[in-house]
């Protein structure tokens, strides 16, 4: 599969905006088994090699968790301040948690742990999220094996469908639209903002 | 009804994030007809009054007012990057377009028209939104009258059902939620992070 277009404009962002630890945060949606919008932050791990996949981690105990495993489609909205510009991905998510036998995926998901830091490696030990506060001690456990993943953390890969790009600078501002067209080749348009 | 726990601590954090422009800008989630998430960064416009309902403008001919004409179900995302916390805040949205015919809503729909820039109000004088881009022209139209709205204009009034608040500052981060119980009173639960 070959890099979309605007996988090198989130690059650019990204490096633009470096300066802002926050430009590497992002709100993903995704819709409850009723049928309600879900909407959270979270962090972007970096794109999955040299696919369009982004790497996103979640703990399997965590709602988007359950979310994911009924309702795979999700919306990633993110907000550049620095360069004022948002980009909205349409897409489908992969879980890859510990009972995936792909070994290629639970790589991925082994090496994304290894990645990332201790302070962000410990919550997967923490106390379980959105229940009834625990005392303390259930937030000071031993540090977690930083080789061998805990069983609750899973790895996200969202895979774009459909990207809107929109700059907020420029008179007026400047918007496009690109998806992928039957043979899975990426087109643009641009459009009206 | 009774202002809601949870707006003065909005009310804070905007104060505290105030050197931030972006940081009256929040990521709205909604359902498409086709059961998908949509997810869209808007810019909050105050509280309606002395209610917990937020305020948020929109063009009728946008994607979003279609997707909320038919499923009114929203959840905002809301980071402020200064103070590391975020809202989650799920609820009801309220449509107040042209044709609005409850007197107060209509009053809330041409005061907030007022209220808002010159540049905002302009953008409802632009070429249809999402639509193969148009020339120049169609985007530096006669300054739109600053008191009574173009038909195009739409107000949403966003009614919280439950709140989640996430700080991330403190060691472990601190998480709060805060939901209805049958007699309309806000009642708040301290959970896990």
């Amino acid at each position: 599969m070959s890099l979309a277009p605007w996988r090198s404009l989130i690059s650019r962002a990204l490096h633009r905006n470096r300066s802002l630890v926050y430009a590497r945060y992002f709100q993903l949606a995704t819709v409850t088994k009723n049928g309600r919008p879900a909407n959270r932050t979270v962090v972007f791990r970096g794109f999955w090699g040299e696919t369009n996949k982004l790497k996103i981690i979640t703990d399997s105990r965590s709602q988007k968790f359950t979310e994911i495993q009924e309702q795979s489609g999700g919306e990633i909205c993110w907000y550049f301040p620095k360069t004022r510009e948002q980009f909205r991905l349409a897409g489908e998510i992969t879980l890859i948690d510990s009972n995936n036998f792909d070994q290629e995926l639970q790589q991925a998901r082994q090496s994304t742990w290894q990645e990332i830091s201790d302070n962000a490696r410990v919550q997967f030990a923490w106390a379980h999220p959105r229940e009834k506060r625990a005392n303390f001690p259930a937030f000071s456990p031993p540090p977690p094996d930083p080789i061998v993943p805990l069983d609750n953390f899973c790895l996200l890969l969202f895979a774009p469908l459909q990207v809107d790009h929109l700059q907020l600078r420029g008179e007026p501002q400047n918007r496009w639209l690109y998806s992928q067209n039957e043979l899975g080749d990426w087109e643009t348009l641009e459009v009206n903002p």
